[in-house]
């Protein structure tokens, strides 16, 4: 293992960040200049932890300096858990300092405590969207848009942010990093070369966003920085707003709509971009993982939106005035949450912890399943969900025709019996990380924390979607639990981003022996 | 698929049946001759059912008569899967016949409703132990001694005993149901031929019983009755008490004992016993599962005893008084639940559900794990989880080893990558069972059945445990439940004792259409 020459790495992305916030700040300082804003404290933050950035890794970088060698696959988890990890911290100082030195009642407010601005940050890389700020407009707008700038980021990934823009990781060290990073299962480039599919991503991505910000300010977002934060949002599926009541502040169908529709884009596999960019537009019907993902999608948010009107129960209360069940309405938010939900955003308009059983049940079911592979989108991932649906059918035909082996296939690739267990393996990975989850939660608040609390919240954070219910439900925040419990959270949030095994991988004796 | 001669075979081992109830029937009539009781209503009960049994088999046995044909595994599947589902309803009859007639306050009995006699007829074959009577003793004895039968007889299996002394299916066709029936994955017969194989297991289990049977009575079990009740629970692993305390009315340190003992060898792996019979008694101690099994069981009861003690609650209240948590109350108490609950037994002494949190989030992992293969013990088996264990870490060492192939070996067998997939599909297949149950009881009960109930129940049913936690606790019972819970649960129960499979492929058109 290669230490030296991953810590040499790490120290350069560290580099681009401090580089982000400085950025930031001179953003913040020319918008305070304009609105002539007496209050400085936001910039003194971002400035002084950009500086703090640039000097630690800066010197380090220095000090690891080293002649490239070949960059291995344990040297790639490395760098990758290094960046998510560590990185996190750099981004949460801007939060901290200012807590610290310019928060009104500094000592109350939730960013006074530095596991409190890890969990954000980390909940904001993973493009969770799980929050433990109470009073979100307390925090000064440059800082709330630190905050869904580090979901934009963390979407596509902060390494592969790296490996697109700087040349010194080298194809195959850059591909090796980009397989670890990516969501999903491991695929093929797009394009020949890593970096130049590294690039493409961030090229679509790019573009996605400027369409939507424009789409919010027509819908009626009254300004640009609202419609800026909530795009980073939207489109990492993260779930962070800039409203206590998230997007139910705007109670607008239009702002509603466009959001659905790019949380909904957000969640499909970029790679059909890429076709589509290149005409190749029947290839994305062919595709089988994303005529499931719609299937799913349009199945749940009917039964959803059915049980809403059937129920009759108030769908939602949005300043003081409670939403009848109307078919408009249920149409307006059911569909919302389940999009929302699906694609691990976390947005949210209604309560749907008050909403009837079954609707719940779905939610959660899709809570595991989450978006395409090569999304932004987190959970488990529809094209392994389908996979381990044919899979376990396969298998029970066995029962009973012992001597047939049919092959497994998805669209027209046949996956092999290797591939099958390991994604298999995976999936039953998920669901064992979610029990420990809850176990370690429930047993680490004791009586304060129900099991229904203790299990949504683990797999709200392992799969990075944000809301649970009970004490973390739609209305509610993680501002309550011990740090013991955040800490937990914010590994449980970047071992779910990082697909389980990146992080995992660090615990294994094996791993750091390197035999 | 040749149904025929499939159901031709059922009516065969539906005859057996009947011979047992008309042989019980006898026994009852001596019984109450000598006591010279008057009240003659279990009696009549078990003669009407043996009766109708005689009669509808008998005549379904002519009809059906073919020439002996192979038997493939799609009729042991059917074979296998009628005989419990079916044999059932026979085994309920007794029960409901005698609420019908004889039984006080006939409409507030249990056993009035047939689905109570179902439930409770299968939660015996299937050595669940789970029971829907509030008032235990209020049953004739014969009939406590049907149900305990019921236990004793599912424990191996109906099916293989039938194997072992009807010669109708023939060597191949007895191998196959042996096969589906058999708890623990597939293994060879520890005889060459399946029906020595088969008579060999029930000498043992035989032998096991009247051992036990002498033993609890030297222990102070006041007659022979409530011995070999309590015998036939013990050694399928099921749990049926004649009391309503269950063991705990016997509050004696020596019946404890013997109980804990006897639930141990219960759980073991009958094959080993064979080996010991011809003096290869170090094969005992080399037996990977054996090791696993017992290393699993005293660590468990070490924690649990410990933070019995360290939380200083009272472990029980037997009788009125409260145990408290001394040493010696917290290894009598802990050590026999953990025993209990590990080999799926579901005896009880102490109200677990008012223990630790540690000890319970124990417990209820220890459910899922279960008895050894080829134990009388259910749950997903020692021996799997083992190798899961082994598979999961090895996927875990390929993420940064892509190259290395380690093979994964129980003992001195390596399990090559198809067997590998079908144990964890199989152990994925409980878990999503297991989602699904919970998900299906809160569905059908609504608001009066949280969640640790429906979670519990339905682990506690599909691993045919017993007593669970909340609702369906140590000193509660399934009464309660609507009767489309307690169908519902019938059919987990049937589903988990049959290792999934035999039951599951009834639901797959292929399987009927038979191409």
């Amino acid at each position: 293992m290669n230490f030296r020459y991953a810590l040499n790495q790490f120290c350069l992305l560290m580099l681009v960040l401090s580089g982000l916030l400085a950025l930031l700040c001179v953003g913040a300082v020319i918008e305070a200049w304009y609105g002539n804003v007496t209050e400085h404290g936001a910039e003194w933050a971002l400035l002084i932890s950009a500086g703090v950035g640039f000097l630690g890794s800066g010197v380090t970088y220095r000090l690891t300096r080293t002649k490239r060698t070949t960059f291995g696959r344990r040297e790639a988890l490395l760098l990758v858990a290094m960046s998510w990890l560590i990185g996190a911290a750099l981004g949460a100082l801007p939060f901290w300092i200012w807590a610290q030195g310019w928060a009104e009642s500094a000592e109350e407010h939730p960013f006074a405590s530095f596991i409190n601005c890890y969990f954000e940050t980390m909940s904001g890389l993973t493009t969770t969207g799980a929050t433990i700020l109470t009073d979100i407009p307390s925090v000064p707008e440059s800082l709330l848009m630190w905050r869904a700038l580090t979901h934009w980021l963390g979407g596509l990934g902060i390494v592969v942010l790296f490996v697109a823009v700087l040349p010194s990781l080298g194809g195959s060290g850059g591909k090796k990093v980009f397989r670890v990073e990516a969501p999903g299962p491991a695929q093929e480039g797009v394009r020949p070369s890593i970096r130049d599919t590294a690039r493409m991503l961030w090229i679509i991505y790019a573009g996605l966003t400027i369409v939507q910000v424009i789409a919010l300010r027509i819908a009626g977002v009254p300004n640009w920085y609202e419609a800026i934060c909530h795009t980073f949002a939207t489109l990492a599926t993260g779930g962070f707003s800039t409203h206590n009541a998230s997007v139910a502040a705007y109670s607008s169908v239009w702002v509603d709509v466009v959001i659905v529709v790019f949380m909904f884009l957000a969640g499909v596999n970029f790679g059909l971009y890429y076709q589509i960019m290149h005409g190749r537009i029947r290839n994305v019907w062919r595709d089988t993982e994303f005529r499931v993902y719609v299937g799913l999608m349009l199945a749940a948010s009917a039964i959803i939106v059915l049980s809403l009107v059937m129920s009759g129960r108030p769908i939602a209360t949005t300043g003081g005035e409670t939403v009848d069940a109307t078919l408009g309405n249920a149409l307006q938010y059911g569909v919302f949450t389940t999009v929302s939900i699906q694609t691990t955003t976390g947005f949210c308009t209604g309560d749907f912890d008050s909403w009837p059983f079954a609707t719940k049940a779905i939610l959660l079911a899709l809570m595991f399943v989450g978006g395409s592979a090569g999304s932004t989108g987190g959970g488990i991932k529809v094209i392994r969900v389908w996979a381990v649906v044919k899979i376990m059918w396969g298998e029970l035909e066995r029962a009973f025709r012992p001597n047939v082996v049919r092959p497994v296939r998805i669209g027209n690739h046949a996956i092999d019996t290797d591939m099958r267990l390991s994604i298999l393996a995976y999936v039953f990975g998920i669901v064992i990380l979610f029990g420990l989850g809850a176990g370690v939660l429930m047993a680490i608040e004791g009586g304060n924390c129900d099991f229904k609390t203790a299990a949504t919240a683990s797999v709200a954070t392992l799969c990075n979607i944000g809301p649970g219910l009970g004490k973390v439900g739609a209305s509610q925040n993680y501002a309550w639990f011990s740090d013991g419990s955040k800490a937990f959270m914010s590994l449980m949030m970047a071992v779910g981003r990082l697909e389980v095994f990146a992080i995992l991988v660090l615990f294994s004796p094996r791993y750091w022996r390197g035999d």
